[in-house]
């Protein structure tokens, strides 16, 4: 056995394992007795303290030394052991281990401060959240930027100084779009009804085949938050219902799909390696969005999802082409994840430019509540009355995670480039996705981008799938386009 | 930090990654997707790899030598961790790493080969894994009985020596009643009608209620065969429904609330201990079978279910007298799984004497299906017709599985010890069976068995609880007095 043989097979071991924590995680989100959760938590504990010794073990530096690589898969493999090893190298066991306890209990204490609309409460919590993401990050820059090293982590590649150059040009042109749709004379309606949960499942389960979620090597079940979990041959996703919101099911059913379909497009050549799934935060959420949005909320599709409503639950109120506007429509809101495809971006930026201060250390936790609620009425236009609305609405900072929020309107901008590709590509893509047929636009995304795993950067993947360097104008093209026309602006 | 603290500490963690490990098997047989098998192969074996690395550390080695344990809990909570870490140290790696390998596709093989009914087919396989297990005995027994060494896994401190003279006992005994129960007169007829799977899985709910299962730290769920899953705070139980059988799924179902009941009832102080689980598996199929059994099938118990049953199916074809006998009757057949009270027993044992020739070398595998079948004809009464009802019906052998068989009538022998003594103990125990009320009984094995967990060698464990020597005696009085009355004998 050669030194790159050694080292695959111990990665593959240790990506055995992580799919097993993973699976851990779905267990505990989807069937798991409430009683077990202690338990859960020493067996959680218990697998990461072997994925960590295994992650840190000298002999991956001895492995990586010697291992001559040939040919471009075996090039990229040792690319991404080395990354995470020397990442994970350069912070030290104490303070991982403080990270990992701090934020094991944090996010109980988020959930807490939230029911009851209490930041003051949370900010201590946070400020030492905060004060140890800032020395991690430290520790992972080696000198550079503390930002971009936790950014690193989600979107290896990706600056702060590029995706604020690149969410500078979005900012204006959202709030615009914005402003002149809500302002417009022209104002879609809301779908009405009450739509029971079991023909929500059903529909559910259609759009997943629709959109070609492989249900031998995967299953939907319920949770609370919709999320995707797995990869390779065992990727799982879950749903939601709420009697009233049935595009919230269906649309966070797609989203999975688009998460899972990545996963499960994946060249198998690539099973349980690091280049055995999705490269990025970014370009994984181009994958769901793309599905989301760019296909499931064309027109099109629309057409085809209104005759399966009508079908599982019967005449709805509203027809075919008004159906496209109550699925796409604008609304006021606070809340991130119910938001619409223009507004949403405007609410990462938020928390982008936030973060970045947070980090840099320029915003004190105990000013980041007004810091939030200021611009969220600059960009939104109304203010924000209740903590749960506002600062406290997402999780991500609760459990250290900083760097995560800009990967998601990364996705969109990454979702308009593929689109635009996607098009030409796919002369009959309107007709196709008229019938609830994905076929040809997901075949053309698996084979483009999603079977090439890790293969390549995560810019490097957009940019030869769709042929010309990843930039907003596309995205922002396509949303000017569409909401014009939902809008008559 | 003493030797002893950190020595409990390593092992927390091994005892997590094994609770890990079990929640592999459970998903594996309830929800994983098809596809998703040859993954979940790489991913058990790496987990398996990572605690026989832990078994092995010779740390535990030093730790052992070092620890000064204080009281009756440490002492055995050391009595548990040296055995193991002895027991593992004595099969050389190489030996190991093959069993896993061989067994790990011998299970595909005897699958197939029961399919066709073909033993020459599965023979060469099965020779291999006696080969190996015998190799394997060798190394455990050191010097010792082979066979007392493997049956040692499974129930410690039991030999083979002391088994045969209690199941010498059993056989004319129990021979002798099922020949007068098949020759009398008085034949108990069958339930007859088909019954709902959704009405079989109410019952089973409420089954499980009533024998005291708690749902907070379990769930059921269904799976092709019944088991019970982990310990502690998180057991799950499976059943399976067949439309014509509805007492299979009833009484698999009381059968895991049994073994789950005792790992549920197990001292919340031992969680994640050695002694934080069932003392072994003839303990554990005490419980199981004191559940099913005496209990469950109590004159008392089926009026209760005779209730339930027509609460959910509407009016049943036999009144709750002959539903009684209906639950209880004997019945010409092959296979052990679905065999009653009686022949049950006669199974095993035949199982019991011809493994241990296996090991001991007196039979070959070649010759093995004649022996099956004579044995069976001499036991039974009428000749095996195919290797799938015979000598290829259990999947135990084909893993590797001796010294696992007799467990099962050695839970026999000590449920009929316990439900001596608690007949004693619970005085009312007929008028609460009758209202499908168990908490007396099942609250007495808590608080004299199961809360003990391995606090106590296995035969102790029982003799603490019933008061006397384990015997089979009560077991065949049982079974006497119960079956001349439905016989008429």
């Amino acid at each position: 056995m050669s030194a790159y043989d050694d080292l695959m097979a111990f990665q593959r071991e240790t990506e055995a394992l992580g799919e097993v924590a993973g699976r851990l995680g779905w267990d505990q989100e989807t069937v798991m007795p409430l009683g077990a959760a202690e338990q859960r938590a020493d067996e959680i504990a218990a697998l990461e303290g072997v994925l960590h010794a295994r992650r840190v073990d000298p002999r991956i530096g001895e492995w990586l030394e010697a291992a001559k690589p040939e040919g471009e898969v075996a090039a990229a493999q040792l690319r991404h052991i080395r990354r995470v090893y020397e990442r994970t190298a350069r912070v030290p066991a104490r303070l991982a281990a403080e990270l990992a306890r701090v934020t094991s209990v944090s996010q109980g204490q988020w959930a807490r401060a939230r029911a009851t609309d209490d930041f003051a409460a949370f900010a201590p919590v946070l400020e030492n959240v905060v004060a140890l993401k800032r020395e991690e990050a430290d520790c992972l820059a080696a000198g550079g930027d503390p930002y971009d090293a936790l950014l690193d982590d989600f979107e290896p590649g990706a600056t702060a100084a590029n995706l604020s150059e690149m969410f500078g040009a979005l900012r204006p042109r959202l709030v615009a779009l914005r402003d002149a749709a809500l302002a417009s004379p022209v104002q879609p309606a809301a779908l009405e009804g009450e739509f029971p949960e079991t023909g929500q499942l059903e529909i559910s389960r259609r759009l997943a085949i629709a959109f070609g979620y492989d249900f031998t090597r995967g299953r939907i079940d319920k949770a609370v938050h919709p999320f995707s979990s797995g990869s390779g041959n065992d990727v799982r996703i879950t749903t939601r219902t709420a009697p009233l919101d049935p595009f919230n099911c269906f649309y966070s059913t797609v989203h999975e799909v688009g998460h899972a379909a990545y996963e499960q497009g994946v060249d198998p050549a690539y099973a349980l390696t690091p280049l055995g799934r999705g490269v990025s935060m970014g370009v994984h959420e181009s994958q769901s969005r793309i599905y989301e949005n760019q296909l499931g909320r064309s027109q099109a599709f629309t057409g085809w999802l209104h005759s399966q409503m009508s079908d599982v639950f019967g005449d709805l109120d509203l027809g075919a082409g008004a159906f496209y506007g109550a699925v796409n429509r604008l609304h006021r809101g606070f809340i991130r994840t119910e938001s619409d495809e223009v507004q949403y971006n405007l609410h990462v930026l938020l928390r982008f430019d936030l973060e970045r201060q947070l980090i840099a250390g320029s915003l004190a936790v105990g000013d980041l509540e007004e810091a939030w609620n200021a611009r969220f009425e600059a960009d939104f236009g109304y203010p924000v009355e209740r903590a749960s609305q506002g600062v406290l609405q997402d999780v991500h900072w609760s459990v250290g995670l900083f760097g995560y929020f800009p990967t998601y309107t990364l996705g969109n901008v990454y979702a308009g480039c593929l689109y635009r590709a996607l098009r030409e590509a796919v002369p009959d893509l309107e007709a196709d996705l008229s019938q609830g047929e994905t076929a040809a636009a997901t075949g053309w995304l698996r084979e483009h981008l999603q079977r090439h795993g890790g293969l390549y950067p995560p810019r490097e993947t957009v940019e030869r799938a769709c042929g010309f360097a990843p930039n907003e104008e596309p995205l922002l093209d396509y949303l000017e386009e569409k909401f014009g026309a939902i809008y008559g602006l």
